[in-house]
């Protein structure tokens, strides 16, 4: 069996710059854009053209300027909505309309205030209008993840049948379990007739920290698109983050699946966001936290200096991370002292490192981290003078 | 079927504590654990007493200090670092020893240079050794999740019969899928003799996003205690976060299972470790992020204003979060800024709403957020003039 493709669905731009304290200037999202590009997303969703003129314009701008990646921009199940994100992506190379209206029983009942059949309609002209401005249609069932699995299988027969190229099927809430989500999409995968027109695409929101696991439970469940963002940025506790479902797709399932992604510049994509947006990333942060490949405990950096694979199943460079660290802290070990005393040109004798892990476990106590400095001192003081 | 309880075993002051930059002071341990405690954690992880004289020192304070939880201190399966951990929590009310060795083929080759038979000697001595110290001996096979199912087993029934009252089966490096770790557990609950006698135990790493995931498939299969740390700190991208699985338990299992965690105390507890251990949270983190709660775009503020469980699955107060915020800014709908409007006291009619809201986002396109002085400003520059 030939490996499968899995579309990766950036949506940074869109639902990551809607949080509070991420909104970009044109230049700023176009910079991104360029880069997500040539990073090798597959879409790049670009925004919600109706939500304010600013947005519409960096929409447009983008579409003009993305040279590989489909453009997507987002609207509701509204004519107006389509038309204007209709004409912001219509420069494109590669335009796409994502529309879609809320399916579950709460969105119908307390925010829509209506009932099955008329949202039944409503998808169903959303996508055909939108298929009047573009051949690639994306509708989103929102909140997909609590919605009745038949209705949903009903909406999305009705959609494909309406010209839907795409069936985005959302945890809006990130409520799902792995097993779940994974459920759910199997169900359509296996219950919608026409399925094969279109592409299922997972959604997932990390209310519950479990986006990630979700997604990955989509794919194995028959999605060949993952929604995602940079740093896993979006609406409140944000959405799957990119990096991880990269990485995960080429760690766990490499003969399988693939992603079209350029894993040696995942940092760096995570460092131009994260400085970009003002949305710093935290140390303990998979994959690209500051912390995402440092060792520390005696333990484990005993295991890395013998070993890389006994404590890293990712190899750094892979995600453009120079190396992995060891860094000397009072839960470090005798090998780690003498691995980085070796670094700085010091080869220790069994005695001399028994004298120097003394004074170096109690400057530890003393402080955070034991940096070069520090030995250099501890090695002219104490150890020099042994010679 | 009444619900049945999980142990929450908190490793923030062991897992946590030895990641580069989050050492503490003994007196800062003291405070943590004292707040841990006191929020209802079953096992409090106090340190690896072995490794620094600092530590030893801390391990022992805390036992002397904790008043309902059990205090545990980290071992190697060495005899001198469990004599240490067992002098360590000798004073605890109800002390515990943790120990244990690497099982996977990949630990037991390159790490420690021998042979499955002589790693089964080691545990079974090793906790045998613990039991002459304290009855309550955990014992954990690192590596685990990269670990032959059927040798796994053997270790497990091994140790159990040498005393060893929990099991900790650590996904080491983060590897595991859910449904592979879940597998994990269920096939030692199902193979394991004697395991009616002692407590599975998760401890997963986020190397790939999953820890929380899989911590919980660990549950749903057998598992009856789970590993976390606060804000999931812990070595390289960090471990299960407490606050995520103990929410999932309650939200998702609650008739199922429950924990003994005081779930208002969440945020306090977030923020009291991430100010004391230097290791500040990501705005989207789920459930303590500073956005977790936070709404900006207008479909979802609409939806939010309308009826709250639309958008949120979680009840901020139920995590000590004063109110789901609705943040104003270039994704924001006419709903959201007449609300905020309302807030500060000004009722507009439809049409001042109209001619605000044009207003509004040529602001909001200019900048990030728009706060309530802003508002104030409109207000009067544009929509009391039309009065």
């Amino acid at each position: 069996m030939s490996s499968e493709k899995i579309n990766i669905f950036d949506t940074t731009l869109r639902d990551g710059e809607q949080v509070p304290g991420c909104k970009l200037r044109k230049e700023q999202k176009l910079a991104v854009a360029e880069q997500l590009d040539f990073f090798g997303v597959d879409i790049i969703e670009a925004g919600f053209p109706i939500s304010s003129p600013g947005d519409f314009e960096a929409v447009q701008a983008i579409a003009a300027l993305v040279k590989n990646a489909t453009v997507c921009g987002l609207s509701r199940a509204v004519m107006k909505d389509i038309e204007v994100a209709g004409e912001a992506v219509m420069g494109a190379k590669r335009p796409r309309i994502h529309t879609g209206i809320g399916t579950s029983d709460n969105h119908i009942k307390f925010k829509l205030n209506t009932t099955r059949e008329d949202i039944l309609e409503r998808a169903v002209a959303a996508v055909k209008y939108a298929k009047s401005f573009v051949e690639d249609v994306e509708f989103y069932a929102e909140d997909a993840g609590r919605t009745d699995p038949e209705f949903l299988a009903r909406v999305c027969e009705a959609v494909i049948k309406a010209g839907a190229t795409v069936l985005n099927i959302p945890d809006t809430t990130g409520y799902c379990l792995p097993h779940e989500y994974g459920d759910k999409i199997a169900y359509l995968r296996d219950n919608v007739k026409g399925i094969h027109k279109a592409t299922l695409s997972t959604h997932c929101h990390n209310d519950l920290g479990m986006a990630t696991a979700n997604s990955i439970a989509g794919v194995e469940n028959g999605a060949r698109q993952v929604e995602c963002t940079i740093n896993g940025i979006g609406e409140r506790a944000g959405n799957t983050s990119l990096e991880e479902a990269v990485m995960i797709i080429k760690q766990r399932f490499g003969g399988q699946y693939h992603t079209n992604i350029t894993t040696p510049l995942l940092k760096s994509m995570s460092i131009l966001v994260a400085e970009t947006m003002g949305m710093p990333v935290q140390a303990n942060k998979a994959i690209v936290g500051a912390n995402a490949f440092a060792h520390s405990s005696g333990i484990h950096q005993d295991g890395v200096i013998k070993h890389r694979e006994t404590y890293e199943i990712i190899n750094p460079a892979d995600v453009g991370v120079d190396q992995s660290s060891i860094v000397l802290t009072a839960r470090s070990g005798r090998a780690a002292l003498a691995y980085r005393f070796k670094e700085i040109g010091h080869h220790l004798t069994k005695d001399e490192l028994d004298v120097a892990y003394v004074h170096f476990l109690d400057l530890a106590d003393r402080q955070k981290e034991v940096i070069d400095t520090d030995l250099e001192v501890l090695y002219h003081e104490k150890i020099y003078s042994m010679i």
